[in-house]
């Protein structure tokens, strides 16, 4: 028989940060679809709707007004979650039926006071503001005793939950470290205690650097970050964008860091969207350091999270096998990266041909 | 400050099955929605559809006929995930791109030759005839040595990613135990360790049957089987159905407990139709003990991750804080089991008045 060809035959692929698995079916994606279609995001929005509860000097639920706001905008979300102040909870000494209390805040971050300006469409000082803002509000919330992590994401699109179309961020601050970035942070912990020379993520960008020229899952760096579809990828398109130094937290990183990352949100983006020739609906996060005390082992990263598979209205259905057996994919990260790598950095909206 | 109420303040519950936490923070069903609805499920199906691949007498997509069935149906997926026979993947020994290869089988299993029939509308012995099937195919690949682990589950509704609205299952058979039960079983292993006396599922079955009066997470009962909104649920309206005596897969289950595990699908499936009176959508699977080996502390179950929140046209959306911190739910296990517990047993569709 042949030998093994990662591009036809199935795998599974282990990913070292939650320390879990992910099977890859790659003959997988000539399969007819008859399911469900999204509808594609390619409608116009105007820049500003009267009736959007983000857009500037517009009423929101509670009552409040925004302000004329010029940048981005930040305040507290009116349909929270978590809130700073309810009862104690005593602790259930539970094995079957265990539960803890969860105080904490959750902010909006609006992106820019236009309504239908996304970040693929900002330019690079624009989107330097909204990482402005979420370096200041990390460091804001730090200074809260009883909040132990801040996690800054984005739902963007209808197909990802997205409950207004006004582009805009979250950020969900709690007094616990939620299980996701807990999972990654003991990853990260434990290889370090095995690897006295180094970190995971570190080690990683090195990794992918030599194999670039085999492999090819890095889809662009600037010259503090890289883009990767890493090797567990779980979405079609899946990406981490991370520092190529060890950088713990948004607050440690310098003026030409966060420009770079600005300069690298920018640029995936606007590769998203003209891959489907879409706006193209993702979930996105930073995970980094805890707020309080020492985790010199985490490394900041992004991670952008896209259903889309097939185009701008077939997405990856993460259902069946792969909630009750194993996280499933279809093409290889391999195959997802040659083809966001062969994608324009100009938006397919302003192109002149 | 007033005392902590579970159905007023932000807290998170520990699933011991999968050892990881879920947020819940069950004021926030107010907030308003205009984000994403899903198309209602309530359109007519024909019995019988001539271009579906499904029906019996049809032809498949690799060219073979249906035979003109008359009950369930069973045979390999033309677009299997995974397949019995590829070259083998050499041990990569390395701990940043780790790979196995993974050889398999994936079938299909019509739960009946009609069209337009779903669980929610069968028959106690028709159902009954869909868990012979997966008893049988279960079995049968148990003598396949190369075979570790039979996932069985259905994805039903375009929701859930359902390519063919013929009520079908599948079954997708691996040379690993895959991530999820892997994770249940070390779990339940884990426990059983520490609790000579015994079984997780055991105990927690035992545990909801004695708080039934205040906190009621039960469902339904029957001589052998049990349907609860598990106090972890993540789904809305998710349930664990599991059966009361210690059971480790379907070929150790005695014919009054098939038939009643049948009448617990009808019965569970028919609720679910009936609470927002639309073809409920969601996937389902079986967890059991893996075919080679040793598992005596394994513990039949089946679990329901139905989508739907609010409506029939109003989902969940496991995304941005669900994907990157932590699974968040609104609505609480009690209040969903409360909803649950009201709906009739008697398909809407069927009903006399
Ligand atoms: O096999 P189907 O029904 O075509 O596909 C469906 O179920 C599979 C197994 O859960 C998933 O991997 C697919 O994303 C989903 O669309
Ligand atoms: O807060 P939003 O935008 O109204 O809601 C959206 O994001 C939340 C955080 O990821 C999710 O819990 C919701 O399911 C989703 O609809």
């Amino acid at each position: 028989m042949s030998t093994f060809d990662f591009n036809n035959h199935s795998h599974r692929r282990y990913n070292p940060l939650t320390r879990s698995w992910v099977l890859c079916s790659p003959h997988r994606t000539q399969r007819p679809w008859q399911g469900h279609r999204e509808s594609a995001q390619i409608e116009k929005r105007p820049n500003y709707d009267p009736t959007c509860y983000l857009c500037p000097g517009n009423q929101r639920a509670n009552g409040d007004h925004n302000p004329t706001y010029t940048s981005t905008y930040s305040f507290h979300n009116d349909f929270a979650a978590v809130k700073s102040h309810q009862p104690a909870l005593p602790d259930t000494h539970d094995d079957l039926l265990r539960a803890e209390g969860v105080r904490g805040e959750c902010h909006v971050i609006c992106f820019s006071p236009r309504h239908d300006l996304t970040m693929a469409e900002m330019t690079v000082p624009e989107i330097a503001s909204i990482v402005d803002q979420w370096t200041d509000s990390y460091e804001r919330l730090s200074q809260k005793e009883y909040i132990k992590h801040v996690q800054i994401f984005e739902n963007k699109g209808a197909a990802m939950g997205c409950s207004n179309p006004h582009p805009h961020g979250q950020l969900w601050a709690t007094e616990q470290i939620p299980q996701e970035p807990q999972v990654e942070l003991d990853a990260l912990k434990a290889y370090q205690q095995d690897h006295p020379d180094g970190c995971l993520l570190c080690n990683y960008v090195k990794r992918e650097q030599r194999e670039k020229e085999e492999q090819g899952r890095i889809v662009m760096e600037n010259d503090s970050f890289i883009c990767i579809v890493p090797f567990w990828a779980l979405w079609p398109f899946e990406t981490l964008v991370l520092p190529k130094d060890h950088v713990v937290s948004l607050p440690k990183m310098s003026k030409q860091q966060k420009l770079d990352l600005a300069d690298m949100l920018r640029r995936i983006t606007c590769r998203y969207d003209n891959l489907f020739e879409c706006s193209f609906p993702y979930s996105m996060g930073i995970h980094q350091a805890p707020v309080q005390g020492d985790y010199e082992y985490a490394h900041l990263h992004l991670h952008f999270y896209p259903p889309l598979l097939r185009s701008a209205t077939v997405r990856k259905f993460l259902v069946g096998f792969e909630m009750l057996g194993e996280a499933q994919r279809d093409i290889t990260p391999e195959q997802a990266a040659a083809r966001l790598r062969a994608c324009s950095e100009v938006h397919y909206k302003h192109r002149l041909w």
